[in-house]
């Protein structure tokens, strides 16, 4: 019987055989990451079960993105658990200062997770790596610490939603609008513990970083990974990065399908989550005049080179309205520098951008940018909920870069098409 | 009977025949200053006793530099009743996001005070325009209300300690070098109410910069006021910079002085200022060897563009430590876009520096670099009181940005001729 993309990667890493959706399986992991928040768990639970060492010291990504630079006492004394561990276990893959990023950034551009690979995070967001065709999911701090020591855990193979992306997008329109109109159709529980699996045309002719948008935000309708097949273009990525291994990788014809999802992005006008859901999505046009106090663009979501790129054409010789906070924060030191090196940072602070360094910061209200009562923000990050970028009286509207810009300018939620 | 700078500045504020230290004066003043954190107090206040309006729209600076970009929901909030206030009174000069920069650098630097003029801000290192021939000092959020509402306030005339810099300083020795090295000769409560008035060769060939970063440290020493006397590079710098009037300005050759601090800075070292008090100074080499976990090199002492280019120098080519956070803040938007013009930012980040936007950030222990228990910092900033950077249990010393970069380099507090 055919298999879909989950259940192939699956199986590389178990000597089960993987019969369907369902099963137990337990699995080899590639990379086990955790970040400031959520290491700190892991490290405490690691040591508790009287772990002495970790399973392989390449193995283990440890990277304080979220509240760094240090925001407080409690984040530096965070961070110091994380590098004392880091050090007293011998981990390669030890990110802070002047190295770290975003850590879903971060990864695959370092070539530290790749096709074919089963990663799993301590942060929601750990899926982005579907987008290179990698079985990668977020799971608790204390799992994190068994995977740590071990180098497997267990999954349910998950019964796959096929989302079939076909048609031409218009100007403004891209990986970010098909996701949250996706969102939008299957709610936030639609896929919940499932697979979603991507194909179509739109698919063939997607960046890598547009398929790791989308993969991203699997888990804002609940899904365990969002997969993309393993395509000349992954490959190139990948060994771009120096990531060894990988090879092309489609789900058999014959594998099954929970559902199919026909999404024709013909005509999709540019997509808003609207507060407090990622799944209350409607057109842009729906919801322009609303005033905004902030715009963010950056986070795992969107805060790669061509989302930087995205938002500088709308900023280029223009201004942002006097009454918002436009902050620009590149995911990772080197597209932080590629920012610099094309001329876009030079937009950002000519049109009054203000450009932080590579942090997660607003997208979960760490830092650099919280919102007051009463205040709006539209960002390209993934979750709108009730407080996420801080005060329970703010709101949070998501967009892709373009929207995020233009409103920047604008002042109120616009459809860039009319700025 | 002659008179002093601070004499002399005072005299034309106010009707009152100024005859020597001591007399209580009232005078206008000519910009009043806040920021984030104490502009809400100083609104609180304006309110409470019942003001309607602000004396002159134009003479009122509201600069969200401290917390910002907002990093929580309290700072947030404390912005928007600021950004509220400045719309509600139409103030002229409110300055946050992309704008903002470092009060004390953005002030001078848009030429909105300068030579002659009698500043106020609820912020002790207002001093820091003395550097421009400004009487300029800290006040209370309260004082600063009355100031906000009626344009005037009182003074006791400060007595005046002169400070004579003579002699040719050595590579790697520079004003913030001096200024500490006063510190230590005088204590933190050496003058106290007093001001601090500079003269000598020293002072004739330095830039406006270097003696902003002196008056900076005025308060580090309990003083009052620290003044420069009036040049053509004053005249100069405050044209340049926009500002309206100003005019050569020496003290009188018969004025009376308290005490008069004779310092050759000749075969002076490079200082640094060791936990956990400003006049703790000690010459760079009695202080080498002690591991550092975090560089910062920006605030309103060393934020300015010959700070970063100092910085820069020193990590060109090389790569800060692994153990070492090095965060750089420019300390205005103009000094971070030079940053980029002159390349500094490809050197910083090249060395693995992180840059951060224009915020006091760590220097207060608000954001941006905060230590955990056992680290230790060396810093371009003002204070190393304990705790000011972060936890009780952490250590800052003070240094030049020469100092500040040869250390992150090394991973060490080191001389920087011995990198």
């Amino acid at each position: 019987m055919g298999q879909t993309l989950a259940e192939k990667i699956l199986q590389k890493h178990t000597d089960q055989v993987i019969s369907g959706a369902g099963q137990i399986v337990q699995c080899k992991v590639s990379m086990v990451l955790a970040n400031d928040i959520t290491a700190p768990l892991a490290i405490k639970s690691f040591k508790a079960m009287g772990a002495q060492e970790v399973f392989d010291k390449d193995k283990i990504s440890l990277v304080c993105d979220h509240f760094t630079p240090n925001k407080d006492i409690d984040s530096a004394e965070q961070v110091k658990v994380v590098r004392e561990f880091a050090e007293e276990m011998g981990i390669t893959h030890y990110y802070e200062c002047g190295e770290v990023g975003v850590e879903h950034a971060l990864l695959p551009e370092k070539g530290i997770v790749g096709p074919g690979n089963v990663v799993i995070g301590a942060d929601s967001h750990t899926c982005t790596y579907g987008g290179l065709g990698a079985f990668a999911t977020g799971m608790g701090s204390t799992d994190i610490s068994a995977a740590m020591a071990l180098g497997e855990t267990w999954f349910k193979v998950p019964p796959t939603i096929k989302v079939n992306l076909t048609g031409t997008p218009g100007k403004f329109v891209g990986a970010k609008d098909f996701v949250l109109n996706q969102i939008g159709r299957l709610g936030v529980s639609g896929a919940l513990y499932k697979a979603l699996e991507y194909s179509g045309e739109v698919v063939d002719n997607m960046s890598v970083e547009g398929r790791m948008t989308i993969a991203n935000m699997a888990i804002e309708a609940g899904g365990k990974v969002g997969l993309f097949p393993v395509d000349q273009k992954t490959l190139d990525y990948a060994a771009t990065a120096g990531f060894s291994g990988g090879e092309a990788m489609v789900a058999d014809q014959d594998a099954t399908y929970e559902r199919v999802l026909e999404i024709d992005v013909t005509d999709m006008a540019p997509q808003v989550a609207c507060p407090h859901l990622p799944d209350n999505v409607k057109a842009v046009d729906d919801t322009s005049g609303l005033q905004i106090h902030q715009s963010i663009i950056g986070s795992c979501t969107n805060g790669r080179i061509e989302d930087m790129r995205e938002a500088a054409a709308l900023l280029k010789g223009r201004k942002v309205n006097s009454k918002v906070r436009c902050i620009i924060l590149p995911a990772t030191p080197s597209i932080w520098k590629a920012c610099m090196k094309e001329g876009l940072m030079e937009i950002f602070m000519d049109a009054g951008c203000i450009v932080g360094p590579p942090t997660c910061g607003p997208c979960l209200g760490g830092h650099m940018g919280i919102l007051a009562g009463g205040e709006r923000s539209i960002a390209t990050t993934n979750r709108n909920f009730k407080g996420r970028m801080g005060s329970l009286e703010s709101e949070v509207f998501l967009s892709n870069p373009s929207v995020a810009a233009a409103s920047a300018v604008a002042g109120e939620i616009i459809n860039p098409a009319k700025l």
